[in-house]
């Protein structure tokens, strides 16, 4: 494998220098460019990262056996990452959305047989080869919008196959495509319509079946649950993310998405490594989530798609917990990839500033997903993951909305979208 | 040139028989949609659309003569239609945006050297040839984005040079580039500075210089002003757009964005083809619309991006106002080529429903650049202009938001964008 030499970007977007602790407040606006900037890469892995002239003197007797990419006018970043998405699933509901629009409520639709059951159906009786097709699909294109890295959730099995066979297509992806792929265990994303009557005892099959197996075979990194009122309260909550604990799953939770429910709080007291959504978390939430520096991954896409408020990333950001983005891809309530239209969103929704939006979706992301030390900024010694946006700033990748720039993305050193296509 | 063939589309929504009058109420939801749906295309005209077995039947000895396009899977639509943009300009202002997403105003940021004589200056300043490039950029991404046809207002030049500069460039796009450019005159964009102390003066330069120059060189088809308080009054409005009625040119007006101005009653008064924006249009003034037959041409992409409420669209459409849709593409309000993320706008922000939007971005937006009886819609003898999505029906277009689902451009009957890539 020849070196690669990336040179000249006129803003090389490095994010140094934050990989032990993620960025807060003030410190996410400064996402320390290079002008001119270029980078070497050896065998996969950020060798010098500097200013052209720098790195043009350092490495002037191997630029000879080095591919060279031109980014002249080009804006390059470190690789997207999604820190939350349902990116294993079957079906398409769209369907539903007409009745939305029209105004009926999610209970009518999961009445009129949508809704999460819908997907659990599909997703149950969908075969591994087929579900796996579905899911690549999706990845490539998460990979055309510049993204290298998605973290993605089980939770639309909902049964002990079902679960297992959701993380089996992960982890079979995560091996066979370019993009990253770290799988975060949801069996607790819903009690499933067979254990109704009996939801203690679909508690006790994920903590007591399902959690030991997907630690022995090493199908998931994280433990996530859906804490909200109708779905699971924060005692439940608390038993599942602790006995994923026992097992080695770092917890995450999705919280106070629809009402103050104790989940920011509950993730500050697990442990967690994220909590996620928080669109109505409290203030004494917060604050308890910036002490133990748990990351506030917000969601901006499914507020927009549900027609609801976003989250308060002021209020977050200001209380001094570190802030990620995800698009929460999912075929229902946040049905995109486009992590880039969900920076915008960030801005326009959310009154981040482009800068913030970048590192939320770039490092601060990394750390969520416990990544830091790998990916998330340029830096020697990361892994080469990197996206190269036709845009003359970082501003232009969310101002020019809703139009995807990324031109070139580089995975582990290698160029694997090209002009816009995936190239493997 | 060989017969072109499209066969087999799962969906082919062809929007037939309202070239004489637009869709309206409910109306809007009725596509006309032929399920394996194939089109028969002669030298750049629409032969015969209908189901795959009739054509194949009708045609079955020339099918070997003919190029075949298989469109199983796939959405097949009239290509897009944009009757509302800034197309031509110089320069580009997401430097404001941090102002503005910290809560300045349009005025302080005017008084910054932002807003629209920003774009002014650069596109005063610009080469012919830099305008030309710069645009035709953003042309190649409207292609990519399944739009065959855009209108361009001209605005930014605002003196006699400079508007007939943009609007030459705007020609010379038509001409060169597949995507077709409807020149609308827009002289009345904005005083410039340097009238500011004869505002009289600059719109009897419009009237008595500008117009008759335009329509004497068949530089532009409508003629637009933007009426809205601070900058052209209703009675100023009249007197411009009576001015081009007299020579030829078919009125448009920029109405009631800001607040209610009488710009719907004004449009319904003078017999524009367009009233545009209306967000805070009376409902006497959309009566009168109505009664006109006047296309609303909504922009919800501008309310998104300038954070604020959009249109009332089912208001309009209630009324009996045909509704379009439209991108506004411009470098401070609204900048993006995206007519797709704009129909995903006008389910989610004003609650068209999905067809409700497809209808105002293809047959009723032609209603409102006068171009009905020659693109809109999928029938026999009209202009073989079409877009072929990857999406199993056309809510999935807008449904998975944010991403670009055009996969084949025809434009006049030849490919001119395959798997994604510009092909001329
Ligand atoms: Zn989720
Ligand atoms: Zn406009």
């Amino acid at each position: 494998m020849r070196p690669l030499f990336i040179r000249r970007a006129r803003q090389l977007v490095t994010l140094a220098g934050s990989s032990a602790a993620p960025l807060v407040r003030e410190k996410m606006n400064d996402l320390q460019i290079i002008e001119n900037g270029s980078v070497w890469i050896e065998r996969g892995v950020i060798i010098a990262v500097g200013p052209d002239d720098e790195l043009a003197h350092r490495f002037a007797d191997r630029i000879g056996e080095a591919d060279v990419i031109d980014a002249r006018g080009k804006t390059v970043t470190p690789g997207l990452i999604d820190p939350h998405t349902h990116l294993v699933y079957a079906g398409s509901r769209e369907h539903e959305w007409t009745m939305r629009l029209r105004g009926a409520t999610y209970m009518e639709i999961m009445n009129a047989g949508g809704g999460i059951h819908a997907t659990t159906k599909a997703t149950r009786e969908a075969s591994e080869e087929m579900l796996y097709e579905e899911s690549k699909r999706r990845l490539d294109l998460f990979l055309l919008h510049g993204v290298t890295t998605v973290e993605a959730k089980s939770g639309y099995g909902l049964s002990f196959e079902g679960e297992i066979k959701q993380l089996e297509v992960a982890k079979r992806l995560h091996d066979t495509h370019p993009v990253d792929v770290v799988s975060t265990f949801l069996g607790a994303h819903a009690v499933p319509p067979e254990w109704k009557d009996d939801r203690d005892g679909y508690i006790r099959l994920i903590m007591e079946v399902m959690i030991p197996e997907v630690s022995r075979r090493g199908l998931a990194e994280f433990n996530d649950v859906f804490c909200e009122r109708g779905v699971f309260t924060p005692d439940e909550a608390r038993r599942i993310l602790e006995a994923g604990k026992a097992h080695g799953l770092t917890p995450k939770i999705h919280a106070d998405e629809i009402e103050p429910y104790g989940g920011a709080e509950l993730a500050a007291e697990v442990g967690a490594i994220s909590a996620d959504h928080l669109l109505r978390a409290s203030d004494e939430g917060l604050r308890r989530m910036a002490e133990r520096g748990v990351i506030g991954v917000l969601l901006p896409g499914t507020a927009f798609f549900l027609m609801t408020q976003a989250a308060d990333a002021r209020r977050l950001i200001d209380n001094g917990v570190p802030v990620a983005l995800a698009t929460d891809c999912n075929p229902g309530s946040s049905p995109t990839v486009s992590l880039p239209l969900v920076m915008s969103l960030a801005c326009l929704h959310m009154r981040m500033t482009p800068a913030e939006a970048l590192a939320a979706a770039t490092i601060n992301a990394a750390h969520a997903i416990g990544r830091s030390h790998v990916i998330g900024s340029l830096e020697p010694g990361k892994k080469a993951d990197l996206a190269i946006f036709n845009a003359a700033n970082y501003m232009q990748i969310m101002y020019y909305y809703g139009v995807n720039h990324t031109e070139m993305v580089i995975k582990g050193g290698k160029i694997v979208v090209n002009e816009g296509k995936v190239c493997i």
